[in-house]
């Protein structure tokens, strides 16, 4: 028997997570309701048979202006998913989407935010087969994709959800205004506020964090009252088809328009991102990706809002350290989680060129290189452990750049190919570390550009006051999601804040233990500034909801 | 003895007046700190005597980049002002601007709001001065100037503030993360966030409300740590010259740099606001004006957050009414005040052919004009009356527009000349209604643009589910700051709240008393909605406060 979903039950079921969530976002103290741990989701094999239950299908999801059928999605692993989803007749879609708007608005942020909740709870349920999901398109390990994918993801839907419902009820549903006259009858006015969507946001998802990028403007723009459409990357739409299907499921169980959330699979090639973002009835867009489109969306979108997520070029200033071998682990971890496939991963180590002081004793340039070098193949000398932090190469491009390193300058650390046990045909690889002169020009074209992928640069430079220069100028021009810092001196310390606060990046400082730069918690840390050229909204505040909707007053003599 | 400025002091002077203001935003009822009666404002010759003291003089305001001195306002009543306003040399200015942006980030939500609210409690003591420096830059008649351009404009700015503050509080100050690990020891952070500004903000300012809509933009972007740079309207300097050299001598007597604000005139046909507006310094602009130029800024200035209130087509459907003399009089106030140059004043007033029931029996569409238009003429046939309501034609261009009115259609009121006692040169005009058929390709091009100024059409419409019909599309296409609606059926108004919903504008149900379409009350009303082509933003609304600050987090191991 399906679950009852009409209002009551849904708030007596989630209201006290809402609850949670409101409180977490304004204390941001560590909370989330989702475990990480597999072991919460039971031994996996339903998950995983879920997962082989969808490969070699078509993905129904009954939704109006099917006109055909495409996707097939190759796993970075090797494997041939071979999933077609519905390519969508957009004018018939769209205009289907758009039916199902009043009875949602109707239904106010409260309800809204309960349906958001039950459809991540049924996400969460399915946690092992979305991390399935994930890992194959993404190329993430399974363990990441798991959480990251998984319950990470879910916490960045449900902050929306909390951001987006707080921002709507901040304006009461109705005021009786009665305003004095001296001796006369005061002036009385009846008045009601209701929060009215844009019209439908379009979400445009990414390889690498299909589901942890794409759920802050789902559910953001869904919660807020917008139908959503979600054109997923082609190499990644089983994570976001799964996401839609789960969605629909929950609007038609409680008794909304299925339509208001929709998949917008592409052809090869097709560019439907392009076409749809500058349809007028599209109001909203979400995007992460490359800065060439995200700046297109921007310049071209101007019906819409348009949230982007783009390239920087993220650095750590290494000035000094009271705890030199938990630096060098900590940051042999960032650059190779993921094969350094993050927006947050770590791309230039700014090294004094006469060196650092440590608790080990000054170490000059050379030897901080050699020492982290020696510390990411001491994490991945094991071949098991290198592929479960390593996972694949998500695309060609990522290992044309990798290959391409060694032209740039003196490799410190060489990049070596690891097999999978599983997947003979993934290609795994580990990071290369590339030396760099701060001052030549060539090195700072090369360093001053983003490449993405397991490729770091350590570049030196004259000082510490360099560095922070540097800094400062990479993140104005280039944007950075993230900013690490090592010193042991408050007075660097102040700088690298100073500078952080007047470029607009969200800075780490002396990371030596198991948090990582390139890791954000939700609920707690800012996912980028919205400041600088890498993002123009952060995960997730104010900003990121309250344009997603408008307050419609109606004043009547009460 | 100046007053005692530190933080302590400011906060106990203000701080009570913050709480109410959060509370008056979060009720949306009734409030007010700043009297609109003019009586608590004493006989007002202070005030006028400071206003004469300016009149020939240089407005001096000690910024620097000075290149050279301009203004020179005529005012809509037939008097040269003779004031000069510094010119500024923008490389010198804007740079100055910047040096004071640490200080008064550091100084937190909290003191800015402090600061803000004693900038606005100065400017309240000076009412009678800025009356008379609006009623002499904008042309409305002394008592509207007093309110609209005193207390109201002063609670706007107000309510931008309280937005600003409570939007930067939401995240605390410092919070400590704790994440439990099982067995191992938890890992901690101890994480910073800090509210800090996007750059200088250009606040472009209008002629005919130069306080009113100026302060919002004003008030938000210095309140969440910007430095605020005014580039008044050439015809309207002094009102915001003034305010801006009360928020220097504040600021300065507060310890902050007094370049935080300051004042931008520019030379006839100078352009400035362009050349402003594409700087890179400028992150955040304000604009209220023509769609053209709008257009131009939310194109261009890609390096801002654009703000813009700009042209509409305001519509009034009269489908029927249970007060028949309550909403002529209402209306013909409407369309009298301040000769109709507000961005609020009804334009299109759709009425069936057919006629419209009332209490008064069985009303024609002609019938209804032609009370409407006694209405207008009983309400202004008094000239000291008139006077007082319609204040003076702002600029040549609305005269212009006026003696083209009757060309458009057969007049249904002629516009009459009233002499003003005081200034004989002031081009005082009663409104002009004109009659059209709204079915009419003519007819629809003329009351689909805006016809800024005292002039108003009777449009006849098929029903009234053909007059909801052109009200969206109204609003669609030209977008609305106002909607008005009468009717005695409880069908009709969900069909005009629905289309307000959908379309987003704001509206205004059956006022027959003293509360009238085109004013709004700060704390309570919204004023435009930012959902349709009049306006992209809300006053006051979180979006409209929240895109003007990032938040950057600085975290450590604890």
């Amino acid at each position: 028997m399906a679950a009852d979903l009409t209002a009551v039950p849904l708030i007596e079921r989630h209201r006290g997570t809402l609850d949670k969530a409101l409180e977490a976002i304004r204390t941001r103290e560590f909370w989330s309701p989702y475990p990480e741990h597999p072991k919460a989701y039971g031994d996996g094999a339903d998950g995983k048979a879920a997962f082989d239950a969808l490969l070699g299908q078509r993905f129904a999801l009954d939704q109006p202006g099917t006109d055909d059928w495409t996707g097939r999605e190759t796993s970075p692993y090797g494997i041939e998913l071979g999933v077609d989803y519905p390519h969508p007749d957009i004018e018939v879609l769209l205009p289907a989407m758009r039916a199902g708007i009043p009875a949602w608005r109707d239904a106010g942020p409260e309800l809204r935010a309960m349906v958001c909740l039950e459809i991540l709870a049924r996400i969460n349920a399915r946690t092992n087969e979305f991390a399935h999901a994930v890992m194959h398109t993404s190329g993430q390990a399974f363990t990441m994709a798991f959480q990251a994918g998984g319950p990470h993801a879910q916490d960045r839907g449900l902050e929306a959800v909390t951001y987006a419902y707080a921002e709507q009820v901040r304006t009461p549903d109705a005021a009786e205004w009665v305003k004095p006259q001296g001796k006369r009858d005061p002036l009385r006015l009846q008045k009601t506020f209701t929060a009215v969507p844009r019209g439908v946001a379009l979400v445009v998802g990414c390889n690498t964090f299909p589901t942890w990028n794409g759920y802050p403007g789902i559910f953001a723009s869904l919660a807020t009252g917008n139908p959503v459409l979600v054109k997923p990357h082609p190499r990644a739409v089983l994570p976001l088809a799964l996401t839609v299907a789960v969605a629909r499921e929950v609007l038609a169980e409680a008794g909304f328009d299925p339509n208001l959330v929709a998949l917008a699979a592409e052809r090869p090639g097709e560019g439907l991102a392009k076409t749809l973002a500058v349809r007028p009835e599209i109001r909203i867009i979400d995007y992460t990706g490359s800065t060439a489109f995200g700046d297109w969306l921007e310049t071209n979108a101007r019906q819409a809002q348009v949230y982007t997520e783009k390239a920087g070029v993220n650095t750590v200033v290494i000035d000094s350290t009271d705890n030199y071998k938990g630096m060098l682990s900590n940051l042999a971890f960032s650059l190779s989680l993921y094969s350094g496939q993050m927006c947050t991963t770590p791309q230039n180590l700014l090294i004094p060129r006469d060196g650092i002081t440590t608790d080990a004793g000054h170490r000059t340039y050379d030897e901080v290189v050699a020492d982290l070098a020696a510390s990411v193949e001491g994490l991945l000398g094991d071949d098991a452990r290198a592929n479960a932090l390593l996972g694949a190469l998500v695309n060609p491009d990522v290992k044309t750049r990798l290959e391409a390193a060694p032209s740039i300058g003196e490799v410190a650390l060489a990049s070596r190919a690891v097999t999978h046990p599983d997947f003979p045909d993934a290609t795994v690889r580990t990071p290369v570390l590339v030396k760099l002169d701060g001052a030549k020009p060539d090195d700072q074209a090369a360093y001053l550009t983003e490449c993405f992928g397991p490729v770091s640069f350590a570049v030196a430079v004259d000082s510490t006051a360099d560095a922070v220069e540097l800094l400062r100028r990479t993140v104005r021009e280039k944007g950075a999601m993230t900013v690490g810092g090592y010193t042991t001196s408050a007075e660097v310390e102040r700088l690298l804040e100073e500078a952080c606060w007047e470029e607009c990046a969200q800075l780490s400082l002396n990371l030596t233990g198991g948090v990582y730069v390139n890791q954000t918690s939700a609920f707690s840390d800012f996912h980028g500034s919205g400041g600088n050229p890498a993002a123009n909204a952060a995960l997730c505040d104010g900003a990121f909801v309250a344009g997603r909707f408008r307050v419609i007053e109606v004043r009547r003599p009460a």
